[in-house]
C-alpha cells in the first residue's frame, strides 16, 4: 500500500456504539462504549502537566473594565485565509480597525512575506497610522528576519516588535529537537539582537512583545523562566513595561485550566509590574471566548484576537463577542460596535469568508425568535420597558430614542439589537413553531393591524394550518396575504355592494341603514334599524335569513394623520357559529359593516 | 414619529471612541471611552443575584466519563430553523441520532404543533424507536397540552415527559406578572396533573423531566424550592430518579458563574440521589461549550444540546464539539463521530443551514494549516509518530493503520483528522503565507516528489513569487503545473533529443555517452566521457561551451512496482551559477540526463 492510498481511503460508516455498558454506569443511562479511539489521546495532565492552583482567586473576580485590545486580523487572521488579503483588502481592514477604536493592530509578518512588507511600508509612507495607534509586527527569533523587520518599520511612530519561539513540550521534542536551555537561548538571543538593533532606528517609539508560543503546552516553570529572562534582557520597567503574550496556540483543555495557568504566571513573574500580560486564545475546543474572559479575570491586561473570530483552523478568539459580552454587563468595551452590519460586511469582504448565521451578535439569525413563547415574551418585555418610560404605553407607542433611556431587560434578547445597528424587524419570524405572539407582532408592526387578544388564537391557527401543511416560513407579506384572503377578500355568499346610514347622529334615535347586497347570487336592497349602525346592519341582514349577534367589537386606526384607515374587528355569532370578522375602510362606520360581512362569509365557510 | 419608522431608521455610522482617557488607565493604553450605551445594561449580579460559592470544588475536577447525552435537534433545534424540518427531514435526523448512539432524543412539542404530533405518532407506529432509546417530548405546564402530549406518545416503550415553566426574575415580572408562589404553583400543578394522567397509559415506561426555564436568571433559593417541590410530587427515588434540567436559556454571564450555580444546586437539592441533574446551555455569549463542560464538572449528570450547535439565536450547545473535546482528553464520548462529513451533510440537509468553515472538528478549514511554520511542525509531528511505530520511518512510509497504533501528538492538530473520517490531504494548503514545509508536503504526498531539503527553499520561492503577485491559494494541481513549468518543460536553449550510453556497466571503465541535442536552434551530436553517465553527459555538453559541475545528486522512485518512474534532482553550477535541475523518466539514467538539461536551461533563464 503506497502512502497516498491511505490518504484517500473511504471514511468509515457511522458505527453505532455497541460495547458492553460499563458496570458503574447508572441503570437509567443506556449509552454504550464507542469505537472512537480514545486510547490514542493523552489527557492534558499527561501531555503537559498537572496544573494545581487550589488557592486560585479568578473565580471570585468580575470584569469591570475593558482590557487593552490588540487586533491581529491582518496577521494571524490573514494567514488563515484561503485567499489572503490583497493590498486593497488589507487597507480596508486596517481602516476598519482604526475606526472602531483599536489602538494596537498587528499588521503583518513583514520578514516572511513580501506582501506584508509592502503593506507595512505603504501605511507608514502614506501616513495612514494615527498617532495614538501602535502597529505590531511579528517576527521569529532569527537574525536576518529581525533585521528585515526593522527595515519594514522604519519611519513609523509607534511599533511593537513581537518576537516568539515555541516552548511546548511537544514542539521541543518533535519540531526543534532541542532541550530546555537551547529553547530558552533562542528567545534570549533574539532579545539581545533586537535590543542591539533598535538604536539604529531612533525615530521610532519601539515597544517589545515576547510570546512563548504554544504556551499552554509548556510546563509553567519553564515558561516562567524563559519569560523572566527575556524581560530582564529587554530591561522592562514599570514605566516602560514589555508585553508578555501567553498564547493558547491550540486550545487544549477547558478554559478554567488556562485561567489557572495565567493566574499562576501572573503571581510568579519576577517583575510583574514591568509586564503587560497578554492573552492570545484560539478556539479549537470552541471555548476561545471563555478562555479569554477567564484568563482576563485571572490577571491579564490585554487580549489579542480577530473580528468575528477569524484565524487558523477554528479561529482566534472573537474580539466582537468579547467586546459585546462586556457591554451586556454594563462595561464599556472602548470599541464602537454601533453598526455591526457594516463591520460584518467589511470583514466578509476582507476575509472572503461568511460570518455564520448563529455567530453571537453579528449572525443573521441571532436576533430572531421563531418560537411562539419566545416571541410572546419578547413583546411583553418591550412593552414593560415602554411602560417604564411612558406610563401606560406599549412598545409601539414609544420611539427607540425613548426606549433607549431605560435599562434593557427583554427575555431572550441579551442585547438591544438597535444598539448594534440592527432592527427589531428581524426579531420575530413566523413558522410552524410560532404561536400567536409572533403572528400578532408582525401584524401590528408591519401592517398596523392590532389584533384583539381574543382574536389572536383564531388567526394564528389559520397561519399555523398553512405552515403545517406547506412548511417553511411565513414572511410579513405572506402573512398579510393570508390575512386578507381569510378576512377581507371573501365575497361569498354575501357581497356588500353599498350600505348607507340614514340617521345615526343623535343619541335618542335609532339608526337606520339601507344596504344593497348580493346574497347567494341575488341582488337585494335591505333596510334595518338598531341602536347604532352595526345593530342596524345586523338587523337588515335578518331579512335574508342571516342571524348576526355581535359579541365583541373593537376598532383602531391604522395610521396617523388624514390618510388613516380604520380597522374594525367584530366577534359575532352568525347563525350560532362564533367567528371573527374584520373590515378595513376609510370610514369607521363602513369598516364595521365590512367586518360584519366578513364574519357572515367566514361563518358560511366553516 | 410612528413606531414603524423607528424600526427602519438608518443605523449609525461607526463612531470612533473619543471620550477622555480614564484617569486610572495605564499610560501605555490609549483606548478611549466609546459611545456604546453600556449604562443601559445591568451586570448579572444586579439583574439576577450575586452568586457566592468560595468553596466551589469544580475547578479542581476532571472529566473522566461521558455524561448522559440528550439530543434536542428535533425540538429546540427545529424550532429555530427558517424552514422547519419536513417529516422526511425529521426522519433523517432521528435516524442519524439513533445511529450515532444517542439514547435520549427530544422529538418534539406534540401539543403545540400538528407536524410534531404526527411525527411522534409516525415513529411510534412504524416502530422506528429502538428499545434502548427513550423519546422525550416537551410540554408546557397546562392541562389540555399535557393531555394531548400523552395521546401523542401512547404506545411508545420509553418516554420522558419534559414539562417546564419559566422561573426567572425578569419573566416573572414582565411576562407572567406572577409572584413566586404563583410561579411555583404552575410547576407543582403540572406535576400533579402529569402524575394523575400517567396511570391511564400503563404500557409505557414513563419518566419525568422538569425545567425551571430561564434557570440562570432565577435566584438559586427559588429555583431550588420549585425543583424540590416538583421532585416531591413526582415521588422520585434513587431507583427511579427524575431529571431536573437547569437551562441557561439565554447565556447571561461567564461560564464559571453557571458552574457555581450548578454546584450550588447539586449540593443543596433535598433529594440529590433521586435527581438526574441535566444541563441545557445556549450560546449567546459564545461560551455554551464552556458552560456545559464547567457545569458538568460542577456535578451534572446529563447534557442536552444539538449537533453542530443548532438552536434559537446563537444556538444550543454543540454536542459534537463536546463529544470530541472529551475524545481528545482520552475519554470515550460513547457516541460515534467516525464519519463527521456524513454527519455534517445530514445535519446540513435537515437544518438547511451550513456548518461554518471554522466550526470545531467539522468545519471545512479546521484541519487546514496555511502558515509555513505550522505546516512544518505538522509534518515533523507526523514523522515523529511514524518513527515511533516504525523506527527510522517518516510519515509517508507508514500506513494510517500503523499510525493509529500510537498516541496522537501533532502540533496544531488537536485530533487526528482520520479519526473523524477526514483526510490529511486537506491539512496543508499553500498560499502566500506558506513556507517550504507546505510546498514540500504537497509535492510529496500528492505528486510523489520528495524534494531534497536543500532544494525546498528554491522551489518554495518560485511558488511564493507567484502567490505574492497573483494572490490566492495554490492548490495541488497548480503546484504541479508550476513545478513542471519551472523544472520539467523548458527546452530552451538546450533540447535533449536523445542520449545513449555506450558503456557504463563495469567499475573500471569510464562511461561514454552520445547525445543528440538542439542547442540554440542548432542540432548537434555530442560525445562525452566520464566516471559515470552523468559525468559523461556533462563532459559532452562542454563541447558546446556549457560548463556543468554537479554539486549534489539524489534520486527517488515515484511509485512502487514495475511502473515506477525515477525522479532525479541535481544541484549544479552551470557556468558558475548554482541551480537545481529535475528530471523524471522511466529509466534512472535518463532521468539524470534530463535533470542536467533542466539545470542548464534554468541557469540560462536566470
Amino acid at each position: 500500500m503506497s502512502p497516498n492510498d491511505a490518504f484517500i481511503s473511504a471514511p468509515a460508516e457511522i458505527q453505532t456504539p455497541s460495547g458492553d455498558i460499563p458496570a458503574d454506569q447508572p441503570s437509567w443511562n443506556k449509552q454504550r462504549p464507542s469505537q472512537m479511539p480514545h486510547d490514542r489521546y493523552l489527557s492534558f495532565a499527561q501531555e503537559v502537566e498537572e496544573v494545581e492552583l487550589p488557592d486560585r482567586t479568578w473565580p471570585d473576580k468580575k470584569i469591570t473594565s475593558a482590557p487593552q485590545w490588540c487586533a491581529v486580523d491582518l496577521r494571524d487572521g490573514n494567514q488563515a485565509l484561503i485567499d489572503p488579503m490583497s493590498p486593497e483588502r488589507k487597507r480596508r481592514m486596517f481602516e476598519l480597525l482604526v475606526k472602531m477604536g483599536y489602538k494596537e493592530i498587528e499588521v503583518g509578518f513583514p520578514s516572511a512575506s513580501q506582501t506584508d512588507f509592502d503593506f507595512v511600508r505603504e501605511i507608514i509612507e502614506k501616513d495612514m497610522i494615527p498617532d495614538d495607534v501602535t502597529i505590531q509586527v511579528l517576527v521569529q527569533a532569527r537574525e536576518h528576519l529581525i533585521r528585515r523587520t526593522f527595515e519594514a518599520c522604519a519611519g513609523a511612530k509607534n511599533v511593537i516588535v513581537h518576537f516568539y519561539n515555541s516552548t511546548s513540550r511537544l514542539q521541543r521534542r518533535v519540531v526543534f529537537r532541542k532541550d530546555k536551555p537551547e529553547i530558552k537561548k533562542l528567545a534570549t538571543d533574539a532579545a539581545e539582537l533586537i535590543k542591539s538593533i533598535a538604536p539604529d532606528y531612533p525615530d521610532t517609539n519601539w515597544r517589545w512583545q515576547y510570546s512563548p508560543e504554544s504556551f499552554t503546552g509548556t510546563e509553567r516553570e519553564f515558561a516562567l523562566e524563559v519569560c523572566d529572562a527575556v524581560v530582564d534582557i529587554m530591561e522592562a520597567t514599570p514605566e516602560n513595561p514589555m508585553i508578555i503574550n501567553l498564547p493558547s496556540t491550540v486550545e487544549m483543555i477547558t478554559p478554567n485550566i488556562y485561567a489557572d495557568q495565567i493566574e499562576w504566571m501572573h503571581r510568579n513573574f519576577a517583575k510583574r509590574d514591568s509586564i503587560i500580560l497578554s492573552l492570545h486564545p484560539h478556539n479549537d475546543r470552541g471555548e476561545g471566548v471563555a478562555a479569554a474572559e477567564l484568563g482576563y479575570l485571572a490577571g491579564a491586561d490585554r487580549i489579542e484576537g480577530c473580528l468575528f473570530g477569524n484565524g487558523e483552523r477554528t479561529g482566534n478568539v472573537d474580539l466582537i463577542t468579547l467586546g459585546l459580552n462586556m457591554l451586556t454587563q454594563g462595561v464599556d468595551p472602548q470599541i464602537d460596535f454601533s453598526n455591526i452590519n457594516k463591520i460584518r460586511e467589511t470583514v466578509e469582504y476582507c476575509n472572503q469568508l461568511r460570518v455564520p448565521e448563529r455567530h453571537p451578535y453579528g449572525g443573521e439569525l441571532v436576533f430572531t425568535a421563531f418560537s411562539g413563547s419566545h416571541q410572546d415574551a419578547v413583546n411583553k418585555g418591550l412593552d414593560a420597558m415602554a411602560a417604564q418610560v411612558k406610563p401606560g404605553a406599549d412598545s409601539t407607542e414609544v420611539t427607540w430614542e425613548e426606549l433607549r433611556e431605560t435599562t434593557w431587560e427583554v427575555p431572550y434578547l441579551p442585547i438591544d439589537p438597535k444598539d448594534v445597528g440592527r432592527s427589531y424587524e428581524a426579531v420575530i419570524r413566523v413558522n410552524s413553531q410560532s404561536g400567536k405572539g409572533g403572528v400578532a407582532y408582525i401584524m401590528k408592526t408591519d401592517h398596523g393591524i392590532d389584533l384583539p387578544k381574543a382574536m389572536q388564537p383564531e388567526f394564528s391557527a389559520v397561519v399555523q394550518n398553512i405552515t403545517d401543511s406547506q412548511g417553511g416560513e411565513v414572511n410579513s407579506k405572506n402573512m398579510w396575504d393570508i390575512f386578507a384572503a381569510e378576512y377581507l377578500d371573501v365575497e361569498e355568499p354575501l357581497e356588500q355592494v353599498s350600505v348607507r346610514v340614514k340617521n345615526a347622529e343623535t343619541e335618542d334615535e335609532n339608526a337606520t341603514v339601507v344596504a344593497e347586497v348580493v346574497y347567494k347570487g341575488e341582488r337585494q336592497v335591505l333596510e334595518g334599524v338598531g341602536n347604532g349602525p352595526i345593530a342596524a346592519y345586523a338587523n337588515a341582514l335578518e331579512k335574508i335569513g342571516v342571524d348576526v349577534e355581535v359579541q365583541n367589537y373593537s376598532q383602531q386606526s391604522r395610521a396617523a394623520g388624514d390618510d388613516a384607515e380604520a380597522a374594525c374587528y367584530i366577534h359575532a355569532a352568525v347563525d350560532g357559529a362564533l367567528v371573527w370578522g374584520v373590515g378595513i375602510a376609510g370610514s369607521t362606520t363602513y369598516a364595521s359593516f365590512k367586518a360584519i360581512t366578513s364574519a357572515v362569509n367566514r361563518a358560511a365557510d366553516m
